[in-house]
């Protein structure tokens, strides 16, 4: 749809269709039966991934979601819970899943903007032992920050907040979904934001590309067990290398060229009145519009935008959209607001 | 101990001893296995509280953590949220239960000093059949508000969140583990509050002085459903009678006599210093001490209180504390403070 | 009712009532807050009945079913498996409880009448670490085996089994609601049934003839988590002295007496010409019979019997049953039979 | 690996690799973002598959097990129970699935040969509504029957055991992993395996040679319900029409030609010595043999075979076996044997 039909499709960045090159790369992947392990380009991504974050193993797994789920899972055992943002992606975007499927709970802090504020979730951990309390077993940080418009959480706070999760025993989860966009905004190795971490997960698909896949990075022996959840949720796959081939050239072309999305997204703010220093990555967020009406009169003249909320709506630049792109949501956007 | 050892156990009002007249009706009780629905105490206890809040049906649970839980898997699913306050008594001392027992989602908002407030918790329901959203299927009240020092939530609140949660499809848990004292202390009738709910938990132990037991009053086909949890549950008994008879005899006899309770925590509180109008009910708040240490001291000179947190204390006055019991409290901690 | 009433009730060993020196106990009882662990009796009843088994530690639950599956899920995590006998009460008559609450495959073996063979249970043992596989990580064993006739298990079995689980890493739990009967009839001591078992739930309830009650006996380690597990289900109570006193009664006074019932058992049956040496402990299973006519004319004259099947009823001796009653059983239904 | 390598691969039907054919129709897929319904190859594979079955709707999955298992969910509830056979692939590999994530029991009856035979599964049967027993809410059906050594269920059965259902209120879920197999080998439409099935979760991979994907098939609203369910286990995928295009192509040219694996199947049985009559689709099972001793010796000249136990190997053909690739297998292992 989108581009072909000549829709500038603005909603997310998961909507990107895979490149030529991309397809090509598919097209042509050696595969094998990944539930024997013998699929070589799921076998080498997963190494790969590791190594870019720095931890000893890897897992592929369909979705975000999958990789989130089972990423706190492994930190955090049924009765326990998870604490993280109000505005996360895993507590707001992902149906229940942590205890509706694993019998973990969920609570959250309000944050200023969705900046990572260790102290304020510190204090909000329970402890362990206690006879009415439900133990906080890990925290779940999001990075870069999908509800608060793309933000990239500090570094001092994602340090401060791991070195003191290491003495209280307890865990860290990275929601790593755009973590891409966070070094390459940053300039933070990605494997930094991996040392920080004790499970993240990542995407392939979103602002690299891929049309499918996410991956799961740990310690070898909690892979181990990520690998048994995976296959007991279903994420157990064969040819998996039709869509690994896609992750390698996602990794291979799509990385750098993030901060030509960051640029527009800071071009389309501007020309479009608002606060370029909001804009920090892909996604430009407009606040205080009448969204359900913008988002109808946008599509009506081939502009695809997200509706937040009654009043907000949000533009992710991405892979499919170019500078022409822009500049045509420019001039249907400029004159509605 | 306490009181017999010449102890003043201020902690809590869950640690009232069954008085002679309770234990006398214990000691006589008719009983019959209540797996055959035969104990004839327990089922005259189930109506005889189902009709007081004027709900068709009731069961008997072995604690108010079962009544509240099974309460809310009642209007809940797997998958689907329950919205409440994040003091509330069901998301901090239940040991994340409904997501580990039931695979509910739990999340919270954080009102001004546990007052309901029906706006804040309107705003923040998400909706049934989107894709990504955890939809609010129930909203969790408690009345009165343990962690906010006993409050009685305002009538009207009540009113309007359960007038709003009609239309909207939303259900009403009730967390009455003290609504005893609430209607004692506002004089809004039992029937009243129980109007304003879906399900109900209320306990017999705390203020009313029974050793052990709790009701779940709900609809009857709720109340059936609610049957078969309790027995996946554990709580499933056989000669009930001998609780049942004690939960009859609080019903007679401690129910009014609550009034007592909140006039000795008003005393208690006018005679420490504490604001009289911060104490809604039977508890008394003390801010702003150093609590282990007051604790230590206070419970040296036979004075047991409850430490909140760190600045914070907690003082129940129930059925075991007379007048004597708070003079003595007075003598002791007045110094210390 | 029934004996009260001139009714002779077989239905089973759970209607008992408790007697008048057990009713004494229950209210001279004394009590504190068990949730803040200190009911001094249901502490000295934990360690009296964790040493009964030679086990660390025990915990009161308020039913044999939060007993079996409390101590199941010490042993198995979820996606893990309990094996068991087709006809175990575990798998049968507790509600789906293991995979609804903790998410607990069971599977099970059809035995031969229900008797324990060691190498038909190892024989389906499924290994760890295999990616489409359940792991077994437990057996549950019934003794007395309720189903099957109160059958007493062979110890030659259970002692096999208990030294091959060594090797394996399979925890053993003793679903022993009834292990009082298998220790009287086969002269086996409970501590010897107690070390051949890593859990073990045994009631107070049933033939002991307490009205409420039963207890877990585990590792001190995995009793302090179950002590969670029970919070979690909503198996605190407080003043649990009151129950806790008629459980010390109860052991004190009810367990040689069980020979009675035996004894009672087996005249029941030779009289109504049932082969003696089907009646292992307190129950006469009567197969070929029309049982809902049976049951129904036998309760029109004052006889209660419990249908298992369409042509099958048993029969249960038990403390509200004397040696009048067994007449007037034998009175009613060998006419009938 | 395999086939490329020289290897004649016969381990599973799960090996095949997507032809030249299969590939080119996913490097040209249309695709759109399926998250929002907007992948167009996807809509129309389950709608295609839907109509196939005679069900109202379909839902795209990324294996058969979460077909399997979300199948089961939409027709039994946490603490119900699914019956199937003791050698089911819902109850052997799929890893507790169904007890872990969604709070089923599973419960099996051991039947002759993995026949379906319908009068014992309904005596099996356990009611609704009964204090104790955990009801049965459905019934799992495997056709082809893989553990049975690829059996096709006999019609009457399955027509027996649906009508039956009907009056019983309980369901009946198919996994149809290769019921392609079944419908090719018996002549039987898939649309009357479809109609005796409430839910049928239906695998693209296996024999129809797809890489990835399964397809559960429902009444609209069980779907609908199925895609909240599916996005929970993290089985929502984006550009999914990239596997679609696959499973379009699979049905184009894959279903007719699966005659040829069953004519090869039977060929190699009766060239190894084994009575053809004991092959039913695209397997073949040796008994009575040395399994690890014969898959290493078989692997070392280059044929891959499976244990299924110590003394039982499988040989599956498929996709990518020819003749050639039958001919070595017999050479191989003929003198093996």
């Amino acid at each position: 749809m989108a581009e072909d039909s000549g829709m500038v499709d603005l909603r997310s960045d998961t909507v990107t269709k895979p490149t030529a090159g991309m397809r090509a790369a598919m097209a042509d992947a050696e595969v094998g039966d990944d539930v024997y392990s013998e699929d070589p380009l799921v076998n080498s991504l997963e190494e790969r991934v590791a190594d870019l974050f720095g931890h000893e193993a890897a897992v592929f797994v369909p979705s975000g979601t999958m990789g989130n789920q089972i990423g706190m899972r492994l930190v955090c055992q049924p009765g326990q819970e998870v604490l993280g943002d109000a505005e996360a992606h895993v507590v707001t975007y992902e149906m229940g899943a942590a205890a509706a499927i694993f019998g973990l709970s969920t609570r959250t802090v309000v944050s200023t903007g969705g900046v990572l504020d260790a102290d304020q979730l510190i204090e909000q951990v329970r402890p362990f032992g206690n006879w009415h309390l439900t133990p906080t077993a890990a925290i779940a940080v999001e990075n870069t920050h999908n509800r608060a418009g793309g933000l990239v959480q500090p570094l001092a706070q994602l340090e401060k907040l791991y070195a003191w999760s290491r003495d209280a025993g307890v865990a860290v989860h990275l929601d790593g979904a755009r973590i891409w966009n966070a070094a390459v905004a940053s300039g933070v190795p990605l494997s930094t934001y991996g040392r920080l971490a004790d499970t993240a997960s990542v995407c392939l698909s979103k602002g690299l590309g891929a049309p499918i896949g996410s991956v799961l990075v740990a310690s070898a022996d909690r892979i181990a067990e990520a690998r048994l959840w995976r296959k007991r949720l279903g994420g157990g796959m064969r040819q998996v290398g039709v869509l690994a081939a896609a992750g390698h050239y996602a990794l291979d072309h799509h990385v750098d060229r993030l901060a030509e999305d960051h640029a527009r997204a800071r071009s389309l703010a501007q020309r479009l009145g608002v606060d370029p220093a909001t804009v920090h990555t892909n996604m430009v967020v407009l606040d205080g519009v009448a969204a359900p009406m913008l988002a109808e009169a946008a599509k009506g003249q081939g502009v695809l935008i997200s509706q937040v909320s009654a009043t907000k709506v949000r533009l992710l630049t991405h892979l499919d959209v170019d500078d022409a792109g822009i500049d045509r949501a420019v001039e249907v956007l400029a004159p509605l607001l």
